[in-house]
This record gives C-alpha cells, sequence and structure tokens, in this order.
C-alpha cells in the first residue's frame, strides 16, 4: 500500500512543513530505523536526538515540540496527536488482511445455529449447536466455539482459541490463539482425604471492545458469571479465575493472575506477573506494579508494590531502608560497644 | 431442570424447615444473588448477614448453625454438611451436557487404537495408532491424542488439549482445553558455545481422578517419568518440568511453576504463581504460600512464604520488622548522636 | 532398539573396562533406576554412592572420575565427556519416531504455497497462501501456519502450535504445541477514557537451532520484528513482548516474562519466573535468577537476584541481613533503654 504524503497528511489531520510533499510513502517505522519511503513519529523527546540522522521521508509531530536539524528531505507531519495520527497513518500503509464472506467447507457447524451476515469461518472451525455470531465476524480456522454461546458483531477469533459452553461475547471483541474461555474454575472441598469437585454451572461474560491475549484463560463461574467489562485489554498467558468481576477498560499485563471472587474496577492497572488474592477488590483506576502480590483491598487511585504490596511510596522507602541494612548491623554492634564502653566508664 | 423443594431435599439429604416445600427450584446461586425459584447455601458466618435479605426459596445450612431473621419465604434445609449437600444440588438442577456415544466421522483414527465402550470422540480429534481410550471416556473436537497413548475410562479430554506419544492417564481424568501433556523436557549441556538438546525419551503418568486445568503443561521425563499421583488437582496456566514426582491429592494453583526432579509429597499445596527449583521435596500436607519461591526442602506440615521461602511465621515476623525499618534507621542515627554527646561528656 | 555393548561404546566414543563387553543394552536409565540391560551415567560425585547398588550393565564415566567399588557385572565406559557421549547413547537406543514423507488428504493447503522435499504434513494442519516450508520438516497435526510464513529445513512444528502470519522462521527449529507465535503485540494509547489499539504490523523472526516450549508466546512487532536469536532454547509458557531482540545461545526457563522492546543478549539466562520491565538490555552472559524482576540495564556478565533485581551478592547480603532484623530491633530498643540510664548518669 502506497500514499503521496501529501494525501497522507491529509487523511491523518496533520500540516505539512518541508521536505518533499509529493514523494510516495510505502509504510511506517521507528525513527531508529526508518529509511526513504517511510513515515515515522516523534513523541518522546528521549527520542529527538534520532532526529537529525532518521532517513525517514516523513515524521509526525506535535504542534509545538521543538526540534531542531530537520533533514532536508525530511516532511514534518504536525498535528495535534500525534501518536493517534500515526496510528492512522500505519492502518492506512499496513491494512490488515482482509477475509472475504466464507464458510469453509471443514468447518462444523451443528443444529440450531444463527449465523450473522458478512461472515468468514475458517477451516475446522466447530460452532456448536443452539449458538450465534454476530454480522462481520470471523472465527479463524479451526476456533472452538462450544454450545449455546453468543458472540457479537465484528468479532475476530484467532486460530484455536476456545471458547467452552454458554460463554457471552459482545462486539468487536477479540480473541487470540490459544486463549481458553471458560474452562472449569478451580474449585474443591476437602472430604475424606480427597478433593470434592465443586461443579462450575456459570459462564464467561465479555463485553464490546475487549482484548484477550494469546495462552490467556478467563475461568468460568461456579455460579453466575466471571466477568469482563467493556474496553478491557488483557494480554498474554494471564489467569482469570472463576467469578471475577473485571471492570471497563482494566490493563491486565502478560502472566499476571486473578485468583476468584475479585472486584477488578474500572482503569486499573495490573502490570505484568502481578497477583491478586481472592475476595480483593482493586479500586478504579489503581495500579499494581509488576510482580506485586495482593491480598487485601487495593483503593482506588492507589499504586501498590512488592508482595505483599503495599503503597509505592512505603515500599519504596522500606526498598531504600533494605539497602541500608548491611550498613546498619554493623552500626548498631560499634554503638553497642561504646555503650559498653560508656557503662564502664560512669 | 427442575425439582420440588421437597425431593430436592430427600436427594441431599437435608431436613426441612419452614417455607414452602411443595416448591419449584429451578436452580441454584450465591446467597447475594439468589431469587426466588433457587437454592443457595449459608456456610460462612461472613454471609449470615445476607440470609435476612435473601430471595432464595430455599437455603442449605449446618444443624446447629444459629440463624435468626430467616426470610418467611425461606426454606432452610438443615443437614450435616451443607457444602458436600449443596454441591449435590447444583449438580441435579444443572447437570452436565450428556455426549452421546459417537465416533464423529472427521475425527481421525489411525491404525491399531483399542476402543472401550460408550465413547464420544468428537470431530477433527485425533488418536494415534497403538493408543487406547476407555470406557466411557470423552475425547471432545481437536483433542489430540499422540502414538501409544493409554487413557483410562471415564475421562474428559477437552478440545485441544495435546496428549504428547506415551503418555499413560488413568480413569476419571479431566484434562482441560490447551493443556500440554508430554512435551519435552527443557535439558541441554552446553558445548563448544552452543546448547546441545538432551533427548526427552520418558513419558508423563497421570493416576487417577487428577484434573488438569487450561493451558497447563507436564512435560515428559528425561527418562523415566513425570508422575501425577492420584487425586492431585493442577490449575490453568501451570508448568511441571520433566521427572518431577507429584504426589496424591496435591493442589497446584495458576502460575505455579515446579522445575523439575522435584518431590512434591501427598496432600501439598502449591498456591498461586509459587515457584519450587529442581530437585527439590515438598514435604507431604506442606504449603508453600501464594507468589513463594522454593530453593530448598520443605518439610512435612510446614508452611513457607516469600522469596527465598521461609516458616511462615518467620517470613511474617521479617515482613514486620521490615515496615518498621525506615523509623530504626533514624532512630539509630539519633542513637549515634547521643552516644557522641556522652562520649564528649564522659 | 538393542545394541551391544561393545558397539555402544564404539559409536559413543567410549573404552570398555570390565563387565561384560558382549552384553545386548536396550535402554538408558539413571544410575538410582537402572537394571540390567541398562546403560547409566555417571558424571556428578553426589551420585557416586548409588554406583555400588547400580543395576546397570553399564556406565559412562570421565577418564580419572575416582570410582571404587564397582559392581562386577557393570561396564565402565569411559571417555572424555560422558555427557555428551550418553545423549549419543539415548539418541542410539531410544531413536525418535520417525514421520515418513506424507501430506495427510486432511491438510489444508492454500494458494501459492511453495513446498521442498521429504515433509511431513499432519491432518488438519493449515497451511496459508504465499507461505513455504524447508526440506525435511514436520508439520504436525492441526499444526497453523499463517499466511506469508517461511518455515526452513528440518523443522519441528508440533500439534497445534500457531504461527501467525509473516512470521519467518530458521532451520532446525522445534516449536511445541499450544506455542502462539506473531499474536499482537500489547500496544494501546490511552484516549478519551478508552484505550485505543496500536496496530500491530511487524512480525516474528526465529533463527536457526531455537527451541520454543509448550504454550509459550512470541508477539509480533509493532513495527519491525521481534527477533529469537540462533540457538537460543525458551521453555514453557514464556512471554516474550512485541519488539523484544533475543540474542544468541539465550536460554530462558518456564513462566518468564519479557515485556518488550528489550535487548537479551547472546548467551544470557533469565532463570524460572524471571521478569524483566520493558526497554531493558541485559548483558552478554548474564544470568537473572529465579523469580527475580529486572527494571534497569543488567551489565555482561552480571548476576541479579529479586524483585527489584540487585547485584546477587548485594541481594544475599540484605537478606542475610532481614532474617537478623527482628533481633536488631530488639537490641536497638536495648541499646535506647541504656542510653537513656546514661544520660540519667551523666
Amino acid at each position: 500500500m502506497s500514499i503521496i504524503l501529501k494525501e497522507l497528511a491529509d487523511l491523518c489531520g496533520a500540516r505539512i512543513e518541508g521536505g518533499d510533499s509529493s514523494a510516495t510513502i510505502h509504510s511506517a517505522a521507528e525513527i531508529t530505523s526508518a529509511h526513504q519511503g517511510q513515515v515515522t513519529q516523534l513523541t518522546n523527546s528521549r527520542y529527538t536526538r534520532h532526529l537529525k540522522h532518521s532517513m525517514a521521508s516523513a515524521c509526525f509531530i506535535a504542534e509545538g515540540f521543538g526540534v531542531e536539524n530537520v533533514p532536508e528531505s525530511m516532511t514534518l507531519l504536525i498535528c495535534p496527536d500525534p501518536e493517534l495520527s500515526f496510528i492512522k497513518a500505519v492502518e492506512l500503509l499496513h491494512p490488515a488482511r482482509t477475509y472475504e464472506q466464507k464458510i469453509a467447507p471443514q468447518a462444523v457447524l451443528e443444529a440450531n445455529i444463527i449465523l450473522g451476515n458478512n461472515l468468514y469461518i475458517g477451516p475446522y472451525a466447530i460452532i456448536g449447536e443452539d449458538s450465534s455470531i454476530g454480522d462481520d465476524s470471523q472465527i479463524h480456522a479451526g476456533a472452538y466455539v462450544g454450545k449455546n454461546v453468543k458472540i457479537g458483531k465484528n468479532c475476530r477469533i484467532y486460530p484455536y482459541a476456545v471458547i467452552y459452553d454458554d460463554v457471552v461475547i459482545g462486539n468487536n471483541v477479540i480473541i487470540h490463539s490459544g486463549a481458553i474461555i471458560g474452562a472449569d474454575g478451580f474449585g474443591y472441598k476437602f472430604r475424606n482425604n480427597a478433593h470434592v469437585k465443586v461443579p462450575q454451572v456459570g459462564n464467561v461474560v465479555i463485553e464490546d471492545n475487549v482484548e484477550i491475549g494469546a495462552n490467556t484463560c478467563i475461568d468460568r463461574g461456579a455460579l453466575g458469571s466471571t466477568l469482563i467489562g467493556a474496553g478491557s485489554k488483557i494480554d498474554n498467558l494471564v489467569q482469570i479465575g472463576h467469578n471475577n468481576k473485571v471492570g471497563k477498560n482494566v490493563i491486565m499485563c502478560g502472566l499476571t493472575g486473578v485468583s476468584g471472587s475479585c472486584n477488578i474496577e474500572d482503569y486499573a492497572i495490573l502490570a505484568g506477573s502481578s497477583g491478586i488474592a481472592d475476595h480483593v477488590t482493586i479500586g478504579r483506576g489503581a495500579v499494581v506494579m509488576a510482580r506485586s502480590g495482593v491480598a487485601g483491598d487495593v483503593q482506588a487511585g492507589a499504586q501498590v508494590f512488592g508482595s505483599p504490596a503495599k503503597d509505592k511510596k512505603t515500599a519504596y522507602k522500606e526498598q531504600i531502608a533494605i539497602s541500608k541494612l548491611p550498613e546498619l548491623l554493623k552500626k548498631v554492634k560499634m554503638l553497642e560497644e561504646k555503650i559498653q564502653m560508656l557503662e564502664g566508664n560512669s
């Protein structure tokens, strides 16, 4: 896909400055690696030093972002929000592969299925009975959709994602390969020296505009639903146990685990490899920093770190104190001796 | 599925008190969300306060569990073990989907396979040569069973679980989607600046009544077997390396990793995101608390916390001490000054 | 597979001492479990005590590795590198299953594919358009190869591994089941109270001789490539985010996470459940110890531990100091009292 620079600027809401606005742009790249025919962005002043050596033909930059030494051959694309304009440019220059309307002959469609318009259902995909798929959705090769599943419009279910029975999925949801939605929650009662399985008869409800990463697991509720709120984004290899209620626009990074029956409120951020014990509330907009383990409620807007997690400032103070601890041990030993001497003298 | 309350009580071994024993119960729910026509349980005194507002038509409760303010419309189902009775009720009201005896035409069955009676083998499931499947087992859509695999009776292998060659699986085993059983262990020797692969020619043996969560990985032995003992329950996204011996009725929660050649003895509990270094023994009934990292043996019955993990009491004491550390630093500085003054005086 | 001991010794470059060199060896085993007809190795002096009770018919051992009490029936196989010789023996005695040249009729091959010689493509494998597979490679049952993917020679792609579009894979690469290569990186911009997806239009490049464990995820670059250098070995359930550059012969153990845009230089080792924040460089040959969390650059050759990770010696010193901290608190309290008394006296 190639676009004349002037046209790209117009489509992305940018004003042109310098360079050759009639140049052809064929792709987007980072400022450190871009070459002729590519467009880049400069939004972080840490990268400003790369500008003068950049071979990019064009660069999105914010109104008023001060730069010097712009290469002669580079056109600045000045705009209010260069990150968003660059996203627009990337979408134009690197359009997603399209999938024509098609139900592959090797797909298995069980009885009583409701199919929307303009669907792509790939080879070896399986749609269980009583399920429905909304308009414009893609169910890629080998994706497994269980029985009585509802999938909304414009969803993309990647190869070998697995949706267990009774799961409900909204519109514009992306589920990557290997994600397992609706497997049994992990619940047992210990009786007569053995673990008796608690039936897991709830489901998972995923609201609109959610993205779920590769190999992530979201367990069905024991009773009732595990809920993923609208706009939440979940990275790869995340474990979300049964009956969690995840709010809207929550971020969960890779390898994070949420045990069960938690409330993760809107806009919370769980950074990489963090973990949340069961029945915990993470307040609206709270941030659980990477590798932290949370055992009790976290207030809205708080930032916590460590395992067990504490308020970030407290945790940092303790970390600094720990780094002084070996020295402190020596010092106290010395004070002890001095006191002994003073006691002898007095 | 609906049941008359009186009948439900009988089937679950409960005695009726109050309410309308001829009411129809159609499903089970938690006490906080149950409404008319639903049965619930009250087994934890933290939830007693919810009883008086509950709309549930019936509630399992232990003989002698003191409650007041039972709603008029609610029948108490009094029994010796309400948790188990409630499990029974859930199973009655929410029966698992049944799968009729069937070998889907799209399943691939290689040569020399022994099939038991009353099997369900779903579309695109693959059974490798020389393998056997016991009576009443379900091999769901797309599940992959390698060559020379033995699967016992009444097992349930969910879609896209993968069983590598030579794995042996007992009876009543549940393996969820995306679980990978028997991939190569992670073993290399470093020679001439490169990693030489150590052949992984052992297998995995899974005893009866084990449940294995979604996307969990259990590696085959390098030589000999990786063993999962009877009744053990393993959550999602758990990594179990080669040649581990996991005992009976062990619990392993999500995102836990066990490196290799460990002994995890009967009834041990590895909580979420914990990790065990190689060649370590976790004693019978020991508990490794969430996010703990164990580098040395843990005695039977011990509870350990932290990374590196220590006896729980010690670890907690240290955690408390750390929280006092910033204050301690100030105090010692003050003492230092006082001593200096005393030294000047003496 | 059986071999006469004398012949095995020759094939593995070992000299025979004692025992019966005409014995038949049928398999390999660990020294603690080996019995008659099996060959073992002794390379670690911790295991020397097991030698005298071993029933193995033969044992690889290093030139000059002092042993006594060798059982009469055991032949020592003396060689310069018993670990490598034992690997050779295991490969001879336990040969990998062979897969005859075959393209299963149930495989889906889209348009414009270039296939090498001597390929095995299993049932329900899918190869997307414009992709190529090099000679002698195995694409096992149900493996998904997207569009415009290049796979080199002699690769083994296990069942239900997923290779997204545009991924490039070198020669002799092994990818285990459930590994997801090339899913979207985790990138969003927060605008108008929602997360706007940053298009992920790069790819993943995997060089020669790489092995990738079960259920591991390697995300495609946002722009440009995520790179896995030649000879690197990655365990199960590892998360490698977008635009990471992993060098040659790197080791990453299970459940490790690397956020994004990191440089993991040649020969680095990331032990189990470790984590690396974004834009971090892990220097050549550096070791990140198990469960450590790295937020800043690590120098070549360094060993770091803890979360936040520090130089191993510093971290260990702090760990020891922490274990003395509860005692220290008491001691300081005592000193305080003594000083008070001294102050009263002076």
